[in-house]
């Protein structure tokens, strides 16, 4: 089967969002800037959309710099159709997709444009279900909510989990095992990858609950066991109290932090299982904060910084796979359902910054790159 | 075959050290207690020896009580021979030692006496190279380091390591595959565990770096690769400076850190590598710290909480295995050898406990509950 087709139609040249210094968002311009062309191992995407995430604000602002050797266009991922592939896939074993197939992924930069050439290990199929426009709110988020819950905290037990659990320890038993729900607390509740946790956590029988503003409280009731608002009690206490009145004093299991500074790292520690994890994603609320070593070692707790955009391409080939086994499926039969909060052209993209800057939106903001695939 | 013999000659009463109020050394005083009965699963075992660990002295002074259920008699592990066993343990699958073999083990308490009841899955056969004074030195240390370096940093794979850490990245791949060595950082590297880790390091091509004070550095050249002293440059920096002169700036991998306080935690995240692990033992330098988030963020990091004393049977029980499989041939073989600094008597415990507390050893405290026994 011939599966490359070298693609007159596709232009040397393209539109793609530049940063024309570091700042606000009217610092974002759409330029004309060269197609990127093939690596090895790479298929080309004709991109149909691509969406906000909070680490373009800080690439941005020259605050959170691309990897080595990764383009400088914004955009950490995308959806879109293959309209060609570097020569070596053609023979390639494993997964490749076809030429005119629908496929999301993650990329570390140049989401923001026209074309993106990927890996095509790194390449997600886009279920009938869904169009493209719901697509590019996924893989950024359920990737970074599935990471936390799966490969950092071990809640969701592969298969041969308990097993696994007895020879390696790597990951925890089966929760039926502890004779409980594995429980999950969510800073930012309403934000993409707090919508993405709860919905994975409700297909697996995890308790979750979130913290947010009190304006997004009852949007996060869609989605959570519980929801709670980060409104100080008169101790100055955030979140610790009403996630105890919540599930009890027993503590959770994994904490999704993006906030990290002020209370949040402290009462992260307090509310802890025995064997909980800290997974912090970013630093909303102070990049330093006072640790308390036996408050996390009563708990043989684990403080995990974790990352995607910069992990080898080996590593996000793996998570990408389990991803698709353990939570495509759910996609497809509408189980999970994306939440696209907003819909803007490429033109709208700085207006599209500013509204996720400004904690406007309950969901992702989607930037439709091209209209007519977007609608698929 | 017969493996269970009622031990007429095991007597009903036992000497065992009592904590008679919390204190100092003068507060350990030796009793008549009740010998353990056994439980389900169980072996009792005759203790030759058994050793000094930090935890015996915070137990001590009431700052780190026993698990519940636990007996209050200090001591966390034991060499001997077993003498009677539980007589569900006739029949019972999988390894189950012999009356009137030679084993050591970790427990939660109890092992400053003359018999312990250890699960029969605890047990570790003491190989014939060594003697059981020699044995009593291993459990607590070697474990705790092995846990470090396999379970929590994945620095010693499997051998189907790069398989899993490819299907589900819960171990790292083979240094190789990194193109050079990995590299431990180890405080207190003239301590028991510091010792073990070391000597566990060497034999897996692991490069190590100890700190100690500088009256230790010396010894601690006998089993590191590196050995820096603690002493503060004129910056009050303790020892990031050192480390980076010894292994470069690219970071070590696993930090097994039993000091955590002042500016050692701070200096840790400075000094590790991408995806490089901290594993927090205890808080000699003070229990709480500063934590600057984007440091560790960084380097994707992972601060461990790690305790063994209160793990389930079940966890201890996997771990024991796979110590068994990977570390006690080379024990047999005469290449780990334990590092015994001192004997002393079960009469002699104040004084042990005084020697340890002062860190006047280099190796660990052997106290010596039945001399005959021992001398096996």
């Amino acid at each position: 089967m011939l599966r490359r087709c070298p693609v007159a139609f596709a232009p040397r040249m393209m539109r793609a969002v530049k940063i024309t210094a570091y700042g606000g968002p009217e610092k974002l311009a759409v330029t004309n800037i060269q197609r990127p062309v093939l690596e090895t191992g790479e298929v080309l995407v004709k991109v149909a959309a691509t969406s906000i995430n909070r680490g373009d604000i800080a690439q941005r602002k020259g605050l959170y710099p691309p990897p080595l050797g990764v383009t400088d266009t914004p955009g950490m991922e995308f959806s879109g159709t293959v309209v060609d592939m570097e020569a070596s896939l053609e023979d390639a074993p494993g997964y490749v997709p076809e030429i005119g197939s629908r496929v999301m992924g993650i990329v570390a930069g140049g989401g923001y444009a026209e074309y993106v050439a990927v890996p095509a290990s790194l390449c997600i199929p886009v279920p009938s279900a869904i169009s493209l426009t719901q697509a590019a709110a996924i893989p950024e988020t359920y990737l970074t909510a599935f990471q936390a819950m799966h490969h950092h905290a071990g809640l969701l037990p592969d298969k041969a989990g308990a097993a696994q659990y007895g020879a390696g320890l790597k990951t925890r038993p089966p929760a039926a095992a502890l004779g409980r729900r594995y429980r999950m607390l969510v800073h930012a509740g309403a934000s993409g990858v707090g919508i993405a946790a709860c919905q994975i956590a409700k297909l697996f029988e995890i308790t979750s609950i979130t913290t947010s503003s009190e304006a997004k409280v009852e949007a996060c009731q869609q989605w959570a066991t519980y929801a709670v608002s980060r409104t100080p009690n008169e101790s100055g206490d955030v979140f610790a109290e009403k996630v105890e009145a919540a599930v009890g004093k027993s503590g959770v299991d994994l904490i999704i932090d993006p906030v990290f500074g002020g209370r949040y790292l402290q009462e992260d520690g307090q509310l802890l299982a025995m064997d909980g994890t800290v997974v912090v994603l970013s630093f909303l609320g102070g990049s330093k904060t006072e640790l308390d070593g036996p408050t996390f070692f009563q708990r043989r707790a684990t403080i995990r910084f974790s990352a995607l955009r910069n992990q080898s391409d080996f590593y996000k080939t793996s998570l990408t796979q389990a991803f698709r086994a353990r939570i495509m499926p759910y996609i497809q039969s509408g189980k999970i359902k994306p939440v696209v909060a907003k819909t803007v052209s490429l033109d709208q993209i700085q207006d599209a910054h500013r509204m996720v800057e400004a904690n406007e939106l309950t969901g992702k903001c989607v930037v439709v790159v091209d209209p007519k695939l977007a609608e698929k």
